[in-house]
């Protein structure tokens, strides 16, 4: 099985009035991105608010994308959790549905912890999942997590599990850890957060990119991985950029989720679960109008 | 219902070799902290390692300790949870098993969210979990959870709900902080993490103290808490602060286990779960040496 390559929007999770999940419509958005252009969906990431989602809403939802038609290889889920053994139970529920392979977090409660703890961590979680079909993502977000995949780690997780653990989505922003991971780790599929790192990072070697931002501008950003060495890609590039860039000077969830109300014209999408909160209507309105005049 | 005061111990976990938890030593030890003078117990807090737990095993503990018979009154369940609908559920099972309270951690994946958002996770938790039995102990550990229970949140959360919010465990350390809580806040149930800091802050009205150290040594922490105004007040009062001051200078949760497994004679203890790791030999060692020679 190859490792992952492309564009794996980390699709947002539209909430009904009661916060509840919207599930037909969060099935017919991820339907949506892949008729748009999506390799494939990094669905329950951050971005998913995966982490506000209950343990049995995580497994549910997987289940009802696999039984909507989409393609289990097609999907690239966050199962970490703070908990050992939910990050056990969520990856091996993954790996048993035949997905091509789980995002996981370091466990992100406890602070501090050593290289050789993680270590175990993954191992465990391996062990336990028991499973040939299991391919690891590590996910990379010291900025939520408190926690950091380190190189040296890694390097010891891909010697003691070459064929499990295969690739990284590097969430920090950190362009020297991703150049690090870059040219340290050949033949591992490392992604980079946003689309604007993505082409200097496809240059050397990167697999593709999982961006929050994948959500509203799927097919902008599938057109920069496919045209990345043509002659429109630095104009692609420079609007893909500023396009983020505009998203990202908000608070980075509620930004994209009051685009997608824009785009959808439902104005759901604004609801975020606590402890995250909408953009107000004024940022909303600002937000909007910036992007139409790009 | 009055507010839980006195000395209320973050239970630990013992583990057996294949880390699932060994319910038999756990009841039985939860059983000798009340017996050696514990008033309550703050079960699956930091120091329980509740976050490694899953969803299902919190829920377990708790049923085995009403069902072992501990009165639910005289328990304090950590219930927080990254996830909002995790923490609903929880917080529910514990109150309708009729605890005294559940320490709330707040949501702890999501960092930089607003006072607002935490508001709005609270009253949510608060109205799901419908329950006039519900009281809400905030839990502060910013050094792991990223995040603080600002004085003004909290007024205001006093405010909004003042049978249900309360009292406090605040594990920061800070003592301005603590200070803080404590003037702005009489009557409100404040709780340091440390026998360090007890005296001083019982002089200024904290209800006691949930410190990790009184797993190792509560008879001592309960005799300073009955005796902090008479005359044997100091030098109890620097015991205790000196082998706390030597257990937390190793981490704190490795150093308490080992120093358990030797109190009872029983190896297992030493064993924590992924990400945390075991004192190394040397280390345990050198602990129980110095603590004999205090």
């Amino acid at each position: 099985m190859t490792a992952a390559t492309g564009i794996w929007p980390p699709a947002a999770t539209p909430f009904r009035e009661d916060l509840s999940i919207d599930t037909e419509r969060y099935v017919a958005f991820c339907h949506e991105l892949l008729r748009d252009g999506a390799h494939g969906l990094a669905v329950l990431g951050t971005t998913s608010e995966a982490n506000s989602l209950d343990f049995e809403e995580r497994k549910s939802v997987l289940e009802k994308l696999a039984a909507s038609g989409i393609n289990p290889a097609q999907l690239l889920p966050g199962t970490g959790a703070a908990s050992f053994g939910d990050a056990v139970k969520l990856t091996k529920h993954a790996a048993e549905l035949g997905v091509k392979g789980s995002l996981l977090l370091p466990p992100f409660y406890y602070k501090g912890v050593s290289d050789e703890g993680l270590f175990e961590f993954v191992s465990e979680v391996i062990a336990r999942v028991n499973n040939k079909r299991l391919r690891l993502y590590l996910y990379n977000f010291p900025q939520q997590t408190g926690l950091v995949w380190s190189s040296e780690l890694i390097a010891k997780l891909r010697g003691a599990f070459p064929e499990t653990v295969v690739g990284i989505k590097d969430s920090s922003g950190d362009a020297k850890y991703l150049d690090t991971l870059l040219e340290k780790f050949p033949g591992f599929a490392i992604f980079p957060s946003s689309e604007s790192l993505m082409v200097d990072a496809l240059g050397k070697g990167a697999a593709g990119c999982i961006s929050a931002t994948a959500n509203t501008h799927v097919k902008e950003i599938r057109a920069l991985f496919d045209g990345w060495q043509s002659s429109k890609a630095d104009a692609m590039n420079k609007r893909a950029s500023a396009v983020r860039a505009l998203i990202a000077s908000y608070p980075l969830i509620a930004a994209v989720k009051a685009t997608l109300a824009d785009q959808h014209k439902h104005k759901g999408w604004h609801r975020l679960r606590p402890p995250l909160t909408a953009l107000t209507e004024r940022q909303a309105s600002e937000l909007r109008n910036k992007l139409a005049a790009l």
